[in-house]
């Protein structure tokens, strides 16, 4: 039977940039108020550029700057884009396109079109940035502008600040335009759903499909399919991460030097980590399962460790819990599984306090997502990356709030290069059964997640995919989705 | 019925690149001997980096740099190659990577997996350059290397040189490099033919598929799919174009502001131009069809005349022919076509003398294709680009010799931004019958392209897809493909 979806991707309602606009500006102008400078002055955005493979004319799809997008919301390529701190007009620049742009490329739209479709109260093309600012300057002087520069605490890479003659200040727009980005809007929501909708959908349609002996590729291949075909998303939010048998212990498997090329056999375990991203916002999406449909008894042991740490950590998730902690309440979920199974021996507080966590999960519990799949705010002023192995890959250690968009995505791996130092180690040797790890050898890894909002009063999960064991040896059978005895989460 | 294919991604010979630095070894070699130099020091090329997006850690999925990836084949970022032009032995200096690299992205290969893969005489790190080409130098002081600085005459950009303190000649290798690449070897041609082959049998799919009230975007996830799927194809040779109506008029529609979003109507034709790449070597593929399935007679009118062009282009191509000629005659097949349907008016020869071809097919009838979609060695030394409308977009003015691929694709289309100034021009208005083409003015256009290879003795098309109306219309209403009657062109 031909895939099909019961989805249609939603429009996205104009306001949404609007009301992401209006909520950095009142933030502003209270930062401003609070520091005792005048409300004046334009925050100044450069939009993203479209680029070239190396020397050729080959031209990469092009995908917004982020942080632009979070405000105008343009999906073209050479935009500038400012806000009026004094009038709160918003005013964008759209390039002066050639004339034989209409041949090539289309229609060369009117200025008007920009102002009608992403809701701003200007238009002009980015050759006049510097007249029209100093015009709608009503104070003496040049403008102070308001410029983005500040550090990705992912990348470690900085943003990069519209280049202009005017006054500029580089400290105060960054953590303020990040931090607005941390709670979402409800039109934010919608759409981070909607993503999480196809993409859920897609993953169920890649479970059902998967048969021993096809290649890791054909799973990132229907998936891409089911969410372009059906919703509409032509970007995913990060490459997909199709991991079969001994490579699912590779955290990020599926990159150019590791193409998801293996061809999978019967008794692999596969570790899907696909997203798709919906006009911008993103989902993060991990599923892993027998290839054959059916789990092993060493399988269940592990998946059921990570699942147990995966809801624990949803059911405890509500504003003022910290991030930290969760991460901690997973591991000890599964050092505790890991016990029970006979893969650990002694006392599971030792194993913490040997951070014998990290060795089974060595990345971090969750992050924000977003506009980014790593989205902003993490780590904002005041706040400090831990040293410790595990705590040290978290990418927030923030106490939880309402609106806060997470990631949920406990694993257990099985990795060499830090499974083998712990066992030889003289202090760490005694809480592993080295024995029964032998089984483990070629097993991988298992990685649940999903992604969660946090609400009022706890929490709530995006992501609707069969979890519980039976459900999913139900659906690899030919059981349909969602079945009758378990209502999707969110539904 | 769900989806198939015939076809299995064949195995990449390790001697392509083997056999590819050995032609570029003689070819350089003969040329210092022609020039009197001494047969001694590198060829040194930088491999492509990875990317991230903006400021975050997004990263963005490797593709190598393209003289790279022909002289090396290597699919990991961050590396470097040489050739010892006195020896003629192959270095390849790879990236040492951190410890952590095996937790977070795989297993740390060692250096003599590379060198069995990409079947070279030397791997080392690339911290080691300095040394090792120093010390493989046998002449005294420090050995020459030759770097590839050259202009791609697509885009406009200069390839970029590694850096080295060593003495450096950035004059020699560009042009030779890009010579070489003009000619294609047995083992790049199967290569070029799979894409081809999966990528006609992915744009057959997508025809048999197709129906009124689609999106255009649901056309390019159906080519995709079915090239990942069944031809383990990750990458595309460029981004898809699937304009449909008045869109079709659009040479380079699908990019980010103009993102195949549209939901295409009954009447309309629809433009699809589509290939996908394998292991490198791409293919570029366009074909036009009425989106119900049925042309009517104006759609049969301008379709024929484009169809015409295509074949006789085709027929006439082998070793001597001006590419400059071929385009001539296109524009002349059509404009004779659009004369005998009552569009055109007059004389065609005069037409031809007022560049009234360039009204309807402004771009070049075609360019060489291999490693990159618009591969170079269009422009070498001695060619001149022509400044009239239409020429002037030509990739190349050469004379056709055997094993140049090319592709051949005409195309009319009603493009208001040029036809109308040429109408209401005093001296060309009188060409066009003004009623008669009221009737096309959201007809959009047609492009016919398929990947021709120049033989010994004329040429032979790769591209195997249905092109006479009659086999378009009986696949759209369920024939199969290759019909009985009509065996694919390169069977």
């Amino acid at each position: 039977m031909a895939s099909s979806s019961s989805l249609s991707p939603p429009k996205v309602p104009k306001e949404l940039y609007f009301i992401n606009r209006e909520k950095v500006l009142n933030s502003l102008r209270q930062h401003l108020t609070e520091t005792s400078r005048p409300l004046h002055g334009f925050v100044l955005l450069q939009g993203g550029e479209e680029q070239t493979r190396y020397c050729t004319d080959h031209l990469e799809l092009f995908r917004q700057e982020s942080y632009f997008a979070y405000l105008f919301g343009v999906r073209e390529p050479g935009f500038y884009g400012a806000i009026d701190i004094a009038t709160g007009k918003s005013i964008l620049f759209a390039p002066r396109l050639p004339p034989d742009y209409a041949v090539w490329l289309g229609k060369i739209k009117p200025l008007s079109y920009f102002q009608e479709k992403y809701m701003v109260n200007m238009v002009y093309y980015t050759d006049e940035i510097v007249g029209v600012l100093q015009g709608h300057y009503k104070e003496p002087g040049k403008p102070l502008l308001f410029l983005l520069h500040g550090l990705n605490t992912d990348s470690n890479n900085f943003s990069k600040p519209a280049q202009f003659e005017f006054e500029t200040e580089l400290n105060t727009l960054h953590p303020i335009l990040s931090e607005c980005r941390v709670f979402k809007s409800d039109h934010e929501l919608a759409l981070i759903q909607f993503a999480n909708d196809i993409s859920s959908e897609a993953h169920v349609e890649v479970m059902k499909k998967t048969r021993v002996g096809m290649k890791e590729y054909q799973m990132e291949s229907m998936f891409l399919h089911h969410t372009y075909m059906y919703g509409g998303c032509r970007h995913c939010s990060y490459t997909c991460i199709c991991a079969t048998g001994e490579n699912s212990a590779v955290l990020h498997y599926g990159h150019a030097a590791a193409p998801n090329d293996r061809t999978f056999e019967d008794g692999d375990m596969a570790l899907l980590d696909m997203g798709a991203e919906y006009q911008f916002y993103g989902s993060d999406i991990t599923c892993s399962f027998p290839v054959n449909g059916k789990f092993t008894s060493d399988q269940s042991l592990i998946y059921n460790a990570v699942l147990k740490a995966h809801n624990a950590v949803i059911n405890a998730m509500k504003p003022g819990v910290c991030w930290v902690d969760m991460h901690k309440l997973a591991e000890k979920i599964i050092l505790e599984s890991l016990k029970k199974g006979g893969v650990m021996v002694g006392n599971v507080d030792e194993m913490m306090a040997a951070r014998l966590g990290a060795v089974f999960m060595p990345h971090g519990l969750g992050h924000f997502l977003g506009i980014d799949t790593h989205d902003p705010g993490g780590y904002p002023k005041g706040t400090e990356r831990s040293k410790e192995p595990g705590l040290k890959s978290l990418r927030t250690v923030r106490e939880l709030q309402e609106r806060m968009v997470i990631t949920v995505e406990p694993g257990c791996y099985f990795i060499d290069a830090l499974l083998v130092p712990a066992m030889e180690n003289e202090s760490t040797s005694k809480f592993f059964n080295h024995e029964v790890i032998g089984r483990f050898k070629d097993f991988g890894g298992v990685r649940i997640e999903s992604d969660v909002l946090v609400t009022a009063n706890g929490s709530k999960n995006m992501t609707s995919v069969p979890r519980e064991i039976s459900d999913i040896e139900a659906i690899m059978a030919g059981a349909p989705w969602p079945s009758n005895k378990t209502a999707p989460s969110n539904s």
